[in-house]
């Protein structure tokens, strides 16, 4: 056989394998994730309960895993992004409402004046959410929450706040779903708040998004049926508020649940005391030059008494510094 | 060409021929529907709305149709199913609780004394509802009503109360979900007794079920976390209350809804509220041979403002004595 054509035929047998290397590296899942012990225990989770026939194997129908957002999908320091939209939404109603100038806490989070607002406690932030998240239909409240995500940067890294979602969690809620998985968002903060963003930055439609819900009411407003958003809680969807809303809104119990917070606790003991394989993780903030480093001192996102019950029972904790290349998609992978 | 040839070559195009009707036949959709302007109307729209390209074409994520289920999917006579569940329940519990011998409204239940039972008003029906609905987990409950339903029969019609679904609205679920539509109950009926069967016998996932609702709590009982269920009313999903919670538990406006009584009214001015193609339909209850008949004056399933609105705005209205080939499954189609 003459050289030239070897030559040829075996650079082509390289390329072939090369095309085969590179069509897998692009297939790899979860590409945000290092090598480790969290990264290992998804993928196992993964392969054994969709391995038909296997010992684990789970119906896609009851597929169902569930996200809590606040530290878990997304950022919340400084302050939960949605207390930041509330500010930035008072200023916004402020020319309606003269009165807020001299009204405390209004007056107080118009002037950037943490210390007075912080003192107002949460009965003060409470007032702040109300007035910025209620007596609006659910159409406007909406269109209000979507027009700041378009417009409005996150303090310390300039960027929108869509932008600080997580990209390992981002790509392991694409990878669940292309394994049948349903996922789900239980959340602290409010529902209508989620939705106007979710689909688009999570793939998570509306019927997914679960959280903490102001009561709403059909008025009909010039002979047209609209829901009116009352200055009235109706229901805070935290701590043991997650498994009940859950039983409610999904009516199965999850198998796969990820958590960072105390906040979390219940819904991941409930996960996980159904039968068959189950799967429980906490983000843990270890990293306080890309993101922000806190746990069990933390006013926002306390992680302790959860942390002990993960170490006790083996749940997975990601350590976010050693375990995740990039926190965001604008981070460079390292 | 050889006669025989000839007659065989006819012989096979006509098999052919009639192979092609018969899967042409067996595809044809709503069968248990007679042509008619219901019929018409359902079939306009899903063609309309599933035209890509059309004018009114609506895409598939939007596509959520809501149905009411008592009097809608089921029947409702001679009193809501779930009562009579309830009722017999109260059997079934009796023995634990010796007192309710001469406690009303539990005695008069109990005898099957049904004027007394009437004269304790709605009170006492909540009461019987309350005892045999609450004060257990969230798994025992519907274990109880997966056994009943297995078991109960129907006092007029001798066959289980599951059987008395309508053929043509399960039809209509099928039809809907083959052309891309997400089908959801938002039913008055209490959330978890609907959600024991509605797979099984409608192809509705728990999660795409919405009803009343009783406070449920995150417990520990011996170190296991379960759901209890308190004897303390959470959600009355009916008339106003339907609108309130499709938001809340779908977060999009239907394009498609069918109820059946007054209760619906809200959910299908809500649902034609919306911009583009919207479908309203109730069914009327104009039977009494194969199932019952009845409308404005009737206690249970009362249709009048609803009828109203309905003529006057040109939604489609069911007349099922004429336009049902047959009610349930186990009629003789006519």
């Amino acid at each position: 056989m003459n050289l030239s054509i070897r030559f040829a035929q075996r650079c082509y047998a390289m390329l072939a394998l090369l095309l085969i290397a590179c069509a897998a590296h692009a297939q790899t899942p979860l590409p945000s994730w290092n090598e480790g012990p969290s990264r290992q225990a998804i993928l196992e989770f993964v392969d054994a309960v969709t391995k038909e026939g296997g010992p684990d194997y789970v119906a896609p129908v009851d597929r169902i895993a569930v996200f809590d957002n606040d530290g878990t999908l997304w950022s919340e320091q400084p302050m939960y992004f949605e207390l930041i939209f509330a500010m930035d939404e008072l200023k916004v109603l402020a020319p309606q409402h003269p009165e807020w100038k001299q009204e405390q806490p209004y007056k107080a989070a118009l002037e950037g004046d943490r210390q007075t607002l912080a003192a107002s406690g949460k009965e003060g932030l409470l007032k702040i959410v109300g007035v910025t998240h209620t007596n609006m239909t659910t159409q406007v409240f909406s269109n209000e929450v979507k027009q700041w995500v378009k417009t409005a940067k996150h303090p310390r890294f300039k960027q929108p706040y869509t932008s600080l979602t997580f990209a390992p969690m981002r790509e392991l809620l694409y990878y669940l779903r292309g394994n049948g998985f349903k996922t789900y968002i239980v959340s602290g903060g409010e529902v209508e708040f989620m939705r106007a963003w979710a689909q688009d930055v999570y793939g998570i439609p509306p019927e997914q998004v679960i959280g903490t819900t102001f009561t709403t009411e059909f008025q009909m407003q010039d002979g047209k049926p609209v829901l009116m958003r009352l200055p009235k809680l109706d229901y805070n969807d935290d701590g043991p508020g997650k498994p009940v809303s859950i039983n409610k809104f999904i009516g199965r119990q999850p198998i796969f649940a990820f958590g960072n917070s105390d906040g979390d606790l219940q819904m991941l003991q409930w996960t996980m005391a159904g039968p068959g394989k189950r799967f429980a993780g906490l983000v843990r903030h270890t990293d306080a030059k890309r993101e922000w480093a806190y746990d069990r001192d933390s006013q926002i996102g306390k992680l302790d008494k959860a942390l002990d019950e993960a170490n006790s029972k083996g749940w997975v904790v990601v350590d976010m510094a050693r375990e995740w290349k990039r926190i965001y998609a604008f981070d460079m992978p390292r």
